[in-house]
């Protein structure tokens, strides 16, 4: 079973069309690099959202995070990013993307960005 | 002294009928079976609720749990479907039911679910 | 120094009367009898008040809870019976009584019941 | 189903005799009364032996340990009384019994004691 | 270097007049004597405070809390004089007292006072 | 992808036979049923050995777990079996296996057994 | 690559200027001198903001926290200090500073400063 | 009911002759004074001792403690005192006393004392 | 500043020639493949080694680990290929290496390989 | 009251010549130079010893840890060196200094060194 690094976010419908609920996933295993030394950065990304007609699939969501093993990313914009591609492929009613980046320098950074329909 | 699984949720008559209160029960023994796979999932179930008329019986709310054992379930559809039956069982004031699923792929899911007379 | 079991809730007269404060009062030993089997039962019994006129005397409050030791007693019943009793005893502006019960049959039961002058 | 407190232990064979193995058993759920003041006195019990050819029935060493609720007991002595009875019953290769008693008038008093064969 | 314990609460001007702040102080080292048995009471004392005109100069408070070593004081009364004299002292725009006193007779008691100017 | 529980445990040769190490395996998913009572039983094992020639393929032992799901199992038998079965499977240089049980009636069961070469 | 100690703060334009979000940086390793006795105190600062049109430059606010090694600096004066410099520098929409200072004379203090644009 | 504190160490006959076991009783209420500045010192005493013909009173032990209270001791001092005064009063088997010191001036200290017959 | 990854372990002098000491160095951003279906597999490498002639310079063990993210690799293999590396740089007198990998399949799994001259 | 950094260790006589026992300082708030960069590195200094003769004044201890903060100091060699200060200041029984330093590069480092008369 090889799967590939991928930035298509499939998705399935919504089995609760009627009510809104919150779904919480946590994803301690995020890596990319940094964009000025090149060396590797490591975050857990933690991704809170109410679906609407669209709810993410866990799978695809992992090849997702993989595809940035090899690409260059600042914190800010990289929590952004992944953010409007999410509200892109579920369009949530509500959804806040959280990355908690590890120590550098002596600096511990999370940075939190919400949308909201 | 042999019990069976069984979605029969049977309930007895709130004591206190004058004032809201609220329940909290944890369940850490869930599993059930993925859909996809047929593998086993394991998950801690959460319930808060405010009861109305009556109450959930504890020992019948566990052969319940139970009966999801051999079951194929989609987190975020059995999570709707536990809150469901709980609330066509006592139709409580209020009521949250919420599934920390274990980790699966390197991600943690949560989904939690509300209803509000 | 032998003292008994005693539902006599003393009171001492609250040492000040122009300003609302808090105490919270939490009691790990509480132990009473399940009502269908007769085994034992064990909770951490935690209350929050903020008095009125009167406070409750700490000492006669062990004795009170000891007083349950041979009683049986459903979960919601008793944790409202606590609350109604201290209400009569001190009639507080406010006071939350929780009830954190041991696991029984892998399920962990809270109730939590408010009074509001 | 109503059971009784009994300080008879019931036993069973030990499912593997050629080879030595450790059982622990922690039981948080002890109480007895303090033969001094007759209020009540809270332990965990801790358990750990090496079976020879029998092993301890753990719904008996329940209702063994319910037995001591109406009890005096001493903190040395009462350890010391299980850690009789239960080599008398099993006759186990070793074992060793731990009483943590809830904390009384700011000290906190644990007693171990070990048998070997 | 020898220091004595006094009530005498001694204060600084506040270096920031514009703008409201946040100071909290926590003690873990604050014991007196309970009134009633003449035994030693210990207690963790928290104070929060926004300071208004003037700030509570740390060494003075840890002398003041020295102070109460050998006073007999009730845990309700303890800690509403010791925001009375604080208020005294600095007159701040909010200010709470917490005291979490340690466990006496297997129960943990917590006081909470406020003041807002 | 849908794989089946089976106890056959598939193996791969040591890739370092020169030199003794450890390799420590925590599986916190497992379950089986009581025998006498048919309900659900949980458990985390805990596995630690030194290979030989050969060390477990960590799928097969994922699914190995699984087979016992529908199994009746005291405690301390399925501890001593899942032993037997590692034992015979890779004939390590030394191996334990622990199973923490979840609480029942009160009691938190753990059973050790290690094999030595 | 040796660097200075500076109190510039480099900055750097906001990568999402459309949608405000949240940036926290912990910095367990600040020291700085008691003006009074000269000696070292050492702090955690904790940072939160939101950003307007520009974000902190993470090596430069390194450099900054480090210019305070050689500093006398009271408590309360250099948390307003370090958020002045941060407002001036980007001009935030919202951020607060918080400087849980190591304990001194059993005292553990923590300021806490907040602007809003 | 007023006791006051006193240096006799009460004892009872050890009511398990004919075996080893150990006693452990930690003390968290622990303060005396400082011989240089006069100001209270705070620490945690850890007892563990294996009786021989004796075993410790405890609420003696608690009056024990309390008698340090207005007294100025060194910390390697007064841990060898206690041990020393235990000895006498119990000639043990084994005991260890360990005193664990609040912090002063950023160093936390702790003194371990042992004594064998 | 841009480094490079690379096997190359640079060292440098032990400034300790006269004694034997412990260096223990934690890493928890380890990442590599997994051989079998090329996804990222994630760890947390502990080594400890008690320096012979020469010490491992960080900044080169920190490549080195970096030289493994685009590599396949076993647990077992992976695990004794950087204790033999650090070996064949150093020539240690003792050195232990330790790989917690992060959970797979529900199975979490812990090498340990130690190496003494 | 300004004292100053100084490398004297200060001693004071062991007040208990006739018994070996243990002495445990923690000092959190070590910080020194990094001899590359010119940059602060700081530490958590743990010493643990048995008196011979002379006990370490802990106010010294504490101005000698200050008279780093100026110093360039490699990791294992400033431990190594605090090692050689104290046994020559007061020639212990025993002795053993750790350094854990803070994360740099991703990397935790700790330096452990003993000494035995």
């Amino acid at each position: 079973m090889t799967t590939k690094p991928s930035k298509d976010l499939e998705t399935f419908e919504n089995p609760q069309s009627g009510r809104d609920y919150t779904i919480n996933i946590d994803i301690p295993e995020f890596t990319c690099l940094c964009p000025k030394t090149g060396q590797p950065d490591f975050a857990t990304i933690r991704i809170e959202y109410v679906p609407n007609k669209l709810c993410i699939e866990l799978k695809a969501l992992k090849l997702y995070m993989w595809a940035f093993r090899d690409e260059g990313a600042f914190h800010e914009a990289v929590t952004n990013e992944i953010l409007d591609d999410l509200v892109k492929a579920i369009d949530p009613t509500f959804i806040r993307v959280q990355a908690e980046f590890n120590v550098r320098g002596g600096l511990y950074t999370t940075i939190t960005v919400e949308h909201t329909q």
